[in-house]
Order: C-alpha cells, then sequence, then structure tokens
C-alpha cells in the first residue's frame, strides 16, 4: 500500500466521537453528547419530501441548487438576516458542513492560515487540515466573557493569515456576538484583508439576545455566510444548507460543485422549499422547548453551585468542571460515561481552551436533562474546587 | 474583497455545461450532451425514499452511511464485482463525485502529480486542480485502440506522481478495460508505488464485453474503487455512490467524511437499499434500451460514413467530427447547437485528445438519437474529410 498524503496526519479526528462510539455501546445512557436536535420533524416538511419521491424528481438539479430553493433563500436572507443578494451568490449545499469546507477552498492555498475560534466547533479545524492550511486558534475566555479578543487577533494575525472563522451562536459555548462585537471583527479583518467565514447555523435558536448577522454588516464583500436547516428544522440527515457568498464568484462556484458534490439530493430540495416557506409555528416551538430546558438546567447548576456560562443560544451548556477532571476532561467524560451513563462533550474537543469544561446539549427530554445534570459531580465535592476564583462575567453559578 | 486561494484559477470550468446552459435558453432542442438516464426509477426504489419521509428518518446517519446500506453494499460487491471487503472499507457517499474528490484529498498534497485519461471524464481533472495538485493526461488514442499505452505511462510518470485514475466502462470513449488491461495497469502502479484509483460508475453496461473490476486484480491493497447508484438505477438526482477503501482506512475516513459532508442524505440511503437489495429487471431493461439505441445509431454512422468508437460499455457514442470542425470541436458544438438544434459533449471537453470529437449520449428517445444524428454532417460533405487515413482497430464506420 502507498502511503496517504502527508498532511493527512495533522487532520484531527472528532474528540466528540469517542463518547459517541462509547455511549452506542451502552443500553442505559443519557445521551447529551452530540448535537442532534431531539424534535419531530413538521409534517409538511416530511410530505414534501415524501412527494418528491412519488413523483420521481430524482435527476441531477442545477450545481447550486433548484432556482424556486434558492429564490426561497434569497427571501429569507433578506427578511432575516438582513443580507441582500441575488440567487448566483446562494449555493445549497450537504449541510452547512460542505458549505464551510467548500468556502475554506476557495480561501486558503496550502500554508495558509486561518483563525479560528478555541473553543470552537471541531470541523473548522479538521477542514482546514484537510486543505493543507494551518488552523490559528483564538481564544474565547471566561476571563473575556468568552467573547473574541481583537488584540489577541492582532497578535495571532501574520502575513499568511487569510480569513477568520466567527460563529454565533457559538457552538459549544452558546454565546451571541452582538453588532458591535461583529464590527470590530470585521475592521479587524479590513485592516488585514481577511476573508470573513461566518457559521450561523443556531441563527434561531437565541434567547434574550438577537442574531445579527455579519453579512448585514459588510460594506466590501468578504464575508461567505454559512446557514443550515439541520438545526432550525431538526433535518440533520436531509444534509441541507447553504452558502452565501460575496457577488462575482458564481462560475467559481460552479465549477467547485460540480467537481466536490455535483449537488444536494433532490428530494431534500423539495423537503428544503417547504421548510423555508411554510408555517413556522414549530420552529418556534423548538426554541421554547430548549429555553424550558435551559431555564431548568441552569436553575439546577446554580442550585448545585456549578460555574457555567449562561447560553443566549444556541442548545447547549458550557460548565465548567474542573474541580472533577484533573486536567484531563476528555479521560473524566470516558469514565463519567462509563460509571453515571451520561454522555456529555468534553470540552477539550472543541480545543485547547475548552480543557476542564463540559459541553451538554440540551435538546432532550427536560426530565433526562435534569436527572444527567444531577449525576455531575459539584463543586465542593472535591477541594481542589472550593477556593478556585470564578470566572466574570456572564457567568451564572453560586461558586 | 481578498484575493480567492491561488491555485482556484487553475480548476477549469466544465467544457460540457457550456453547451448545457446555451440548450436550456432553446426550447426545440434534442439533448445528447449531458449523461442523464432517460429511465424511469423503478418504483421500489421511490417507495423506499418516500417511505423514509413518512417515517420521519431524518437523522444523523453514520460517517460512513447506515449499517444496513454499508451492507448491501459488501454483499453486492463480493457477488458482481469479486471485491472481498468488510464494512469498514465501504463509505457511503454524495454520488461518486465525492467518493472521486474524497479518494483524490487523501492521496494528493500540494504539487502531487495524478495520471488522469485523455480523453476522460472533465472532473478527475477539475478535482485535482482544487486539491492544488497536478493532473497528467495519458492519451486514448483511436491510433492504440484508445486503450491505456503503458510505454507512454512510463515516460510520463515522475517522483511527484502519486496515483493513476482508471476508468472503465470509460466515460467519454464507451471503451471497456479487460482484465490483462488492468492488470498490466495495476503492474505499472506497482512499479511505481501509485495509487489507483478506479472509477466503475458505469459497470452495470457494457455490450459483449465484460466488466472487470481492478480491485479484485489487486494484490497489494493499492486500489480505491469508486462506485454509484446514479447511472445504473436512474438516480442521479438522489447523490448516492461509494467509496471502496484499502483496509485500514476507517478512522480516517471517518474524520474526512465528517469534516466533508458528514453523511449522506438519510432518505436517500433507504432508497439505495431499496435499489441494492431489489429486483434487477429494470437495469436489465434499461441496458436493453441503451444497447437497442447503440445499434441504430451505428446503423445510421455507418451508412453515413462516419469514423466512430463503437462502444462496449456505458451510453456514449465516441465520433471523430475532424472533416467538419476546423480543430475547434467546442466552437464547433456550440454553432452545431445553435444551427441545427443538436446537443452534444465537444470531445476537447474531456481533454486535448478529444479535439475534433464530439460525445454523443444515448439514454434518450431512440427517434431524438436518429433524427441528431442524421443532422450531423458526414464525411464527405467536406473535402478535407476525404483523403483522412481512417483511425486503425476497433473503429466502426465506413470511411
Amino acid at each position: 500500500m502507498p502511503s496517504l498524503a502527508s498532511h493527512i496526519s495533522s487532520v484531527p479526528p472528532s474528540g466528540i466521537r469517542r463518547i459517541y462510539e462509547l455511549a452506542v455501546e451502552l443500553d442505559d445512557v443519557i445521551s447529551l453528547g452530540v448535537g442532534e436536535p431531539d424534535r419531530a420533524v413538521a409534517p409538511h416538511i416530511l410530505a414534501a419530501g415524501a412527494a418528491a419521491f412519488v413523483d420521481d424528481v430524482t435527476n441531477y438539479t442545477p450545481n447550486g441548487g433548484m432556482l424556486p430553493l434558492r429564490a426561497a433563500i434569497v427571501e429569507k436572507l433578506a427578511r432575516e438576516n438582513g443580507i441582500e443578494v441575488d440567487l448566483e451568490q446562494v449555493w445549497v449545499t450537504v449541510g452547512a458542513t460542505q458549505a464551510l469546507h467548500q468556502a475554506m477552498g476557495l480561501m486558503l492555498d496550502a500554508g495558509d492560515e486561518i483563525l479560528v475560534p478555541d473553543p470552537g466547533y471541531t470541523t473548522f479545524t479538521m477542514s482546514a487540515r484537510m486543505l493543507e492550511a494551518v488552523p490559528v486558534p483564538y481564544s474565547l475566555l471566561a476571563a473575556n466573557d468568552f467573547a473574541p479578543d481583537v488584540d489577541e487577533l492582532e497578535r495571532l494575525v501574520s502575513p499568511r493569515t487569510r480569513a477568520i472563522v466567527v460563529n454565533s451562536p457559538s457552538n459549544p459555548l452558546g454565546s451571541v456576538l452582538d453588532a458591535a462585537q461583529l464590527t470590530a471583527l470585521l475592521q479587524f479583518a479590513r485592516a488585514h484583508d481577511l476573508w470573513v467565514l461566518s457559521d450561523e447555523v443556531y441563527e434561531y435558536f437565541t434567547y434574550g439576545a438577537e442574531h445579527t448577522s455579519i453579512a448585514s454588516l459588510d460594506t466590501d464583500d468578504r464575508v461567505f455566510s454559512v446557514f443550515s436547516l439541520s438545526k432550525t428544522y431538526a433535518v440533520t440527515g436531509l444534509r441541507v444548507g447553504y452558502l452565501v457568498t460575496p457577488p462575482g464568484l458564481a462560475s467559481t462556484m460552479r465549477t467547485v460543485q460540480e467537481a466536490t458534490v455535483s449537488c444536494v439530493t433532490a428530494p431534500a430540495q423539495l423537503a428544503a422549499i417547504a421548510a423555508l416557506l411554510g408555517d413556522h409555528q414549530h420552529v418556534a416551538d423548538s426554541k421554547e422547548h430548549y429555553r424550558a430546558n435551559l431555564e431548568a438546567a441552569c436553575a439546577l447548576l446554580d442550585e448545585r453551585g456549578f460555574a457555567y456560562l449562561r447560553p443566549t443560544g444556541a442548545f447547549y451548556l458550557w460548565i465548567d468542571m474542573q474541580h472533577a477532571t484533573d486536567g484531563d476532561v476528555a479521560g473524566w467524560a470516558e469514565r463519567f460515561l462509563l460509571r453515571d451513563r451520561v454522555a456529555v462533550a468534553p470540552g477539550s474537543a472543541f480545543g485547547r481552551s475548552g480543557e476542564g469544561w463540559i459541553r451538554v446539549c440540551l435538546a432532550a427530554d427536560p426530565a433526562d436533562v435534569v436527572e444527567a445534570l444531577g449525576r455531575l459531580p459539584a463543586p465542593g465535592a472535591r477541594s481542589i474546587a472550593t477556593d478556585r476564583t470564578p470566572p466574570r462575567g456572564d457567568i451564572g453559578g453560586a461558586v
């Protein structure tokens, strides 16, 4: 067997998967480790997908997606995101995952650098490495209210830096960046002529904060925006997302889509049209479900004395477990799963800044969430935690 | 706007698309330019996809595909292809397109070379360029019976060569490589420690020739095989293919699938299971349809005095139009479309060796095929053709 391309060994595996794989082997686990919505899909979405099969809609579609789907997205972007684009700037993709990878591929030559949030979604780092590029983590720390620190960004930027990834609402943090913070990031990008790659897949789920699309603030066509139907409509397995590009890239996008996926599954595109154009009460209901889980979870964490970030977006809780994890949260999460039968994602899977923290997915049955959080060892259960200084700012918890 | 990654400008657009885009603007065109089967999809496949939506099968699946689908593929590979693999070597992909791109990504670092057939499927070149690799065309010429010439391959190979793409049955040629030819290619690959990337999407459509999978001849784990349901079952828009890897690559494959597409659309996977396990009479019927078209087409071409390759696989005709195209078959195909209302693919879209030739898709209504071929200017219509030496070997035609 010949050897694989040398850069492939630098692509890190997903650190959440180890827990996932252990969990599926056990039959009594409360599974809060992965970001899978627990909501049933709205009937009109399922009906449209079923009808597409019945009607034999099984031919290639244009590389960018069916025209009515792209038109529905254009209309949604204007209405919901304040992003005014034409059809040729909208590219239907195999979920947000493929949108992110495709966009990075357009920005990065081998050896180029891309600034990625730390903690941040695992794929940012994996995709960059697959492209022989260098992901350069920028910190989102409790000490800075989990916000990007532009002074740090200025220290990290180099002549090889080509782009910065911005993710709001954040996975894993659940934090939401406001317009002022996004404007500061755009100014930073402009000063260094960087692309901005904005991941907004949790756009519909915010709690007391407003989602702002950074592309709506863009003045010189440097933002690629990534959206997905997966979380909004609980259709992760339909694999429909979209990439919104600056103008003038249609022929390039057509070529790279043709060479990588050709197009997205046709019946899934018809289901997506139904989702975008149909009634959205079920999305509001999902948001209320996540909010209710969040409030119950925070009340319990407060009562038990945990330090955690009270999320304003997405459906995750970011919980400080340094008191229990002895500098190896990944090992602890594995032992916790085996002993206490709860799967959570170790924060270290999202970057170095996540060491000692865990991400708990709230897209689950409320009783399960409360039961699972009740099994977490509270601060004070071990003396290491008792004299720790609590993080500043937007942090809940009674410690 | 920042600039795109420098290598992106080296990714060539698909040369078939220009004709396709012109054709869709006209309303009286016989469309034989693209490789889209004209067959209805079997009812049991459509029913399975519809049922998946009705049953809300809309969650993420494993990165490699649903277990029953992978199991059905393992069984099919053993039965139909003589390829014995375990489940972890089978990866369900977004059509053959994504399988090819993913496999190339595992083989090629920036600057590496990959040998690609010329003429050959456009994506081989596009994908390599997206990976900052260098596609090195090897010729499939009439003078060599459209077979690879190992002496030429020996001249083309360099210390940077990492892989060779083999495509049988060939798009655009319709030629089929036999076991002896495949063995010679494997020996060549072994001598230079190259990967072999085998594209077999037309495996089910051969006429008087037997399809052999090069992986069934592999003795030292150097073959990646690419298959698709698209052509076999006429489901191009479902986007289901699969990549069969050498052993030992499961964790790498899991990571790169996670970072690029996550998984294939879940309802499409259930439709694929139905396709693989269900009755195959409709596939046999499709093959007879293509064969009947092929025979009618060849009879007409013989009668009209064309030189062409009599295909033994796929559903294309490769026709010599040098007598009419003055060294610019792409320009001629455009004028032919506008004047005579027939869309065909210019051979130059498939590589330099294709100049002067056209690819005609036979997956169409028989009357349309005959009508369209009747509009092609015959040799002798212009004096340039009359004293040309006919190509050798497996070439039909009366010139």
